[in-house]
């Protein structure tokens, strides 16, 4: 197997990835609070993820993928939990609202192509296991209680291991400056400290019995306590979007060392944001759009409607640790480029290769096919990997139309184009250009083709009969026709 | 709101379903123990109790509807736990186990068109709530505790309360006698005991800690624990297959009445089983067919392929409480008759009826179309319901094609007919025949047949071109015509 480097944000700069036992990697990806609808930015992220969690599999490794829910302990800024707030706005149980935005982002998972995880664990379904590492915490004197709370002692923790901030890059003097700044702190001894165990309102319907109290686990918590569980207290890589880098990873890490004393994740892995016409996304200003609006098109924000397929080959043209700028002219852009490497990748199969030994020309797409992968070695760079597949287009382009006489080419060289254009484009970038419901869809358009020509004939004939066959056949199918200067065109219910 | 009637296994007779709050009705199913694919009969009863859902929902009930996920503690008769026998053998984590048949679960109800229910909750989910009730019964003198592992004490129970047995019919002295006959009966102090908390073996990996053991909750108290929690202690309607009567449902009563001194359902509803000719399926004779082979027709049992949509309308064609028995030939005329549904559906929007005040025919329509919904009021009668609007076929065939003058019906019938075909047929039985992604299907369906016909007629003509036309554009789609004594068939690529 040839290496492979991944970008670490703990040390801050690339390394060879060398996994805990050989063969297997056990990797835990911060997964979404299901209180609203997904949005865009965190579709980008789980599909950065997936194509990481493809690529490991497709490159042999036995992946263990763990990206759990976040039904409980996410709040907000006035210290109210996500789900329940949600909850009393749309006046229903908060597990109703925890099932309808868990069924909404799985759906929206299955229509972007994201494999699902090998395990998906809820954090209410470990609450146990969550008091468990509260009382490990506190053993270990890096937690306290206060009035039936407990709170990460982050001063003490720091000074004592020297671990607080190394991801984030947070330090202890400025931790330590903030505690003689501010006086009103609440029950915490300092303000870098976070509740690990809430006691509930009287009010809160989302509860638990505890030692301290009825209440809850924070959202810091769940995902020391979930990886821990289902991949070991020292496991491979952890992912999650940058936005999560501080608090929420840096205290995981707390956490983990303050129960066990042993660091969680070997390599931590971070996307980055998605912007919209060079700028931050947001509600407030209507810089946003939603993929819904992204699929119909119904947005001031596109000239039409972009397939969740173009969509996601739009993503992997940016590497995951970059910004991704969305705008209409990049999506249109993707569009026709995704049509370009699929119509390449359709010709391979027409091509009768000739030559008897290897040739310049097999030479250099050999070079520039391995050179795709080679680039996905490289911390999983997508856009460099899709570049060479681009060399690769206007050759077969240029064989298939004669430009180039097959005489150029051997067959291993096209066989080898094939294995590595499916193997990346479908397998790893999950591009499944190939699928029945694609075929169906073209197919669809081709018998509607020749049923408006045979339509069209019948009328000329004046044959009655078989037009209003035709016509009543259409509208049982659920097919409008609709005459217009161009010709015929059609629409379905 | 008309008066509708369950027929409620507790008391073996209908009733008239009043709940406990107007308007509100909370209904608890039994989900599927993820260990496995599901099978044809587990998707019956959740078929079943889709239509009762959505029946509920159309009548104006609110309703909130939970569904479970077993995924600990439904034990073999060798006492192994189903999900961590097949985690050995395929050699994983269980929790993978419990993902890997969740999602083949969640997407075969999506096939099905199923819909999710408000709360699935995980058995896992609610370790906390399962050993305070486990610790409410032993505080309530009907459980004792003995190696770690808690049991109910079904006698104890059945003498003091005379509730034991009332669901199932099963009498305290054939207990009595059971417990006098059998010596050999391990911890239990008699053989109808169940356990409601296991002390885990040492090699068993789901386990939790208790105040009696490390170990898991009881299958049978899982469901009582899932219902209160999110319906309250006592509550409208429980649901489940009838192999789930006993001893299922019987110990969820005792333990919810050994608990709070409290009845949980009001109503309790059990679907029927699933024959195939006539016999029980089973894997080890053959007799036997999985959801995929039925689709597509890879099974010595089916002549062809059949549509997840016609599956669910031939299953319909049974009431929930009768068997239900599969069959090719039964099979052939469930699509025979959804075609003729749909297509007297189509023809209802093509209709000019021109009568101006209201006929004959008119009365026995709308008698027709309110006999149908009253079908569903008693018990949710679907074959009958169906029946009726079958009776409304030959006359809507009628007017469409001239036989019957359309100044013999009036446009309140049409518009009527349309809401109420629509309304049950769409709405309640879940048939979305005019939706896009099984409308694609079932339209490509139609144009086939309409593209068949018309090359059969330009051949009887001679017209060689157009023939040649339609093979050629068939090529294109993928598609492949097979000529045979019954006619025409076609296959996709």
């Amino acid at each position: 197997m040839k290496d492979l480097t991944i970008f670490n944000s703990l040390s801050r700069k690339k390394e060879i990835f060398k996994p805990l036992v050989e063969g297997q990697v056990g990797m835990y990806v911060c997964g979404p609070t299901v209180y609203s609808d997904v949005h865009l930015g965190n579709v980008r992220s789980f599909v950065s993820f997936d194509i990481i969690y493809r690529y490991l599999t497709f490159k042999g490794y036995n992946v263990r993928y763990v990206r759990n829910i976040t039904d409980v302990g996410h709040l907000l800024d006035d210290g109210e939990d996500r789900v329940s707030k949600r909850a009393k706005l749309e006046k229903i149980e908060p597990m109703e609202i925890v099932q309808k935005y868990t069924n909404g982002f799985h759906n929206m998972m299955r229509i972007f192509n994201v494999t699902p995880p090998s395990i998906e664990p809820r954090a209410t379904q470990h609450i146990i296991e969550q008091i468990e590492m509260v009382q490990d915490i506190i053993d270990n004197g890096y937690a306290y209680e206060m009035n039936g709370s407990v709170y990460f002692d982050t001063i003490k923790f720091a000074e004592e291991t020297g671990k607080y901030g190394e991801l984030s890059g947070r330090k202890i003097d400025e931790l330590l400056q903030e505690t003689r700044d501010l006086k009103n702190q609440g029950e915490k001894k300092h303000p870098s400290d976070f509740a690990i165990w809430m006691k509930a309102a009287e009010n809160h319907i989302m509860r638990w019995n505890s030692p301290w109290s009825e209440g809850f686990p924070g959202w810091h918590l769940e995902c020391s306590v979930m990886s821990t569980k289902y991949l070991g207290k020292t496991f491979d890589i952890h992912g999650g979007g940058s936005d999560l880098k501080f608090p929420h990873h840096e205290n995981e890490i707390a956490q983990n060392i303050g129960s066990c004393n042993c660091e969680p994740a070997r390599y931590w892995m971070h996307g980055n944001m998605l912007l919209m016409n060079g700028r931050k996304m947001s509600k407030s200003d209507g810089n946003t759009i939603s993929p819904e609006e992204l699929f119909t098109g119904d947005s001031q924000h596109v000239s039409k409607g972009y397939s969740p397929i173009v969509v996601r080959f739009f993503m992997l043209q940016t590497h995951y640790r970059s910004t991704l700028d969305i705008s209409d002219e990049a999506l249109l852009a993707a569009e026709k480029g995704f049509s370009r490497i699929k119509e390449a990748r359709a010709k391979l199969d027409k091509i009768v290769a000739k030559a008897s030994s290897e040739t310049p020309t097999d030479k250099e797409i050999t070079s520039l096919l391995e050179g795709a992968v080679a680039e996905m070695d490289d911390d999983f760079n997508t856009p460099k990997a899709l570049a060479k597949l681009f060399e690769v287009v206007p050759k077969v382009n240029g064989v298939a139309d004669g430009k180039i006489s097959a005489e150029e080419i051997s067959a291993s060289t096209i066989e080898k184009a094939k294995e590595i254009f499916d193997g990346l484009l479908i397998e790893v970038f999950g591009l499944q250009y190939d699928e029945a419901s694609d075929g169906k869809e073209g197919s669809m358009d081709i018998l509607m083709d020749l049923i408006i020509d045979l339509r069209q004939k019948v009328r000329s004939d004046k044959d009655w009969e078989t037009s209003d066959k035709i016509r009543d056949k259409l509208i049982e199918a659920g097919i409008q026709l609709k005459d217009g200067k161009d010709g015929t065109s059609w629409t379905m219910n």
